[in-house]
């Protein structure tokens, strides 16, 4: 198969997706609107929706350690989409969805993607859910991402949440919900680093609905220049079940962070649990670093790479 | 001087201002919407408002280790009230302020107290400000309080404040906000037991708006019966400036209880840090104390007389 990419194209999807090519197994590329590649297997099939835009990715009961890329690039000024994925993992299926969205926008005009995921986790199926957002061009036009994540989970079911956004988003506004059976686990992490302007919010809400339900909430973040934050997340304890949830924040410049992580445990055997601490980088690590030999913006970066690791 | 306390409010002066006589020193006792007693010194004045309900209390400048006692009590079913405290502490003076609210509702219809309290604090002054609450009485009728708590913080001052409502509010609406300029520290501890079908808010904003201006917030409190808890802090970093909250919970029964600690760094010097917990009691703390001879309920008991101590 010829590979349908440019370079633009190419380094967008390596950043979000670690690919430069098109993938093996499930995947779906959608470039400015369309799909300029798709494939599915036996075990995972994609179907895209006739109402709307996007598509079902249906994946089989049972199926194991399988995987599927579905990256999402905008490289036109003044392009602005809403997709609608639905995910059905089957019983005791176990796979990895690779979701990446990366906006290259040459122009004056903003360039926006909202990508709406569903996911409907059936008994003791595993997902691990990855997500890059990355923003770059020379135009003035802004890049705008605000993902919506619902997650549905049965008894025993298992999701890991790994969303990252260091570089070259304008504007997000992200929000994941989640309602959580008996035994159901969902395991968030974020990364975030804001810039310049940039101004970024995430908001969860996670319903422990099931007996053993338990998550856990971290989000890393770095604010810089005169970029804003703002971090909310609920836990709702509503049965005999455990949630934590953490917010540590670097601030520097003239940046501002606000932290409102809030727990209420309807039922007296749920556990909450939350954190957060919004500080500057302490001096003595910068100290230590430039006895040897960093200079003090290096030495910061590096601290913030470490941080968002 | 005659002691024109009857059995009643003697008992509810001493829950809630650790007096049962007339205290010595400056102070005003309210019993039912009037004075029944008042006194001022030589560096504490006391003159009551002639607009609306309520006093002024001015304490002069360089006042050293003096104290005040402002105790109310409501023992008339029915009777309801908003009452306005406004306290000038002068330069570098030191005074405590002893100002609970005692309930006894004999009837069935509501008895309530709202006691608006205004804090100026000038330069290098601290206030240790004690307020307890507490309500009884055989009626129906509920039994109600809402403390509204301003403070204004001048260079190097520092005010701690200790709230305790351990028993017998049906309901309360706590608000407390406060700004703080260089280098004032403000101090909350705050203690809170609901059960039956009580209801209980806690609010509180901190505006930290001067350079090494400190806040510590703590509150602890433990949910039983079917009551309602909610804890709201809002702490904002303006400067550089530190501050920390806690809120710890034991829920019991069919309690519930919620935490919405928000914290906002508005500079990147100011470092914020927030925590709650929500839980049970321990299984193993409770068994430790049954194997010394106590039965389940007695164990309990110990264990939240001691969170709360």
């Amino acid at each position: 198969m010829n590979n349908p990419l440019n370079t633009i194209e190419k380094n967008i999807l390596e950043k979000i997706a670690g690919i430069s090519e098109l993938p093996r197994g499930a995947y779906n590329i959608r470039v400015d609107g369309k799909s300029i590649g798709s494939s599915s297997t036996d075990d995972i099939q994609i179907i895209f929706k006739t109402d709307k835009s996007g598509m079902d990715i249906r994946v089989k009961p049972g199926t194991r350690h399988d995987h599927v890329h579905i990256p999402v690039v905008l490289s036109k000024t003044g392009h602005e989409e809403t997709v609608y994925n639905d995910f059905y993992i089957g019983e005791g299926a176990d796979v990895t969805v690779v979701a990446g969205c990366g906006i290259h926008n040459p122009g004056a005009s903003r360039a926006r993607h909202d990508g709406i995921h569903t996911f409907h986790l059936e008994k003791n199926s595993r997902v691990r859910y990855i997500e890059k957002h990355y923003g770059a061009g020379e135009g003035s036009g802004e890049r705008i991402l605000n993902p919506v994540t619902n997650v549905f989970m049965e008894d025993g079911s298992y999701m890991e949440m790994d969303t990252v956004q260091i570089e070259g988003v304008d504007s997000t506004k992200r929000i994941t919900e989640a309602e959580l059976k008996d035994g159901a686990t969902l395991v968030i992490k974020e990364k975030l680093m804001t810039s310049g302007t940039q101004f970024a919010e995430t908001e969860f809400r996670v319903e422990l609905n099931g007996e053993g339900a338990s998550t856990n909430v971290v989000s890393r973040s770095v604010a810089k220049g005169k970029s804003k934050q703002v971090f909310l997340s609920r836990i709702n304890g509503n049965a005999p079940s455990m949630g934590h949830s953490e917010c540590d924040a670097i601030i520097m410049d003239s940046a501002s962070v606000q932290a409102i992580p809030e727990i209420t445990a309807n039922h007296a055997d749920a556990e909450l649990i939350h954190e957060a601490a919004i500080g500057k980088i302490a001096g003595e690590q910068i100290l230590k670093l430039m006895t040897l030999g960093l200079s003090e913006e290096e030495a910061e970066a590096k601290i913030v790479e470490g941080f968002l690791k």
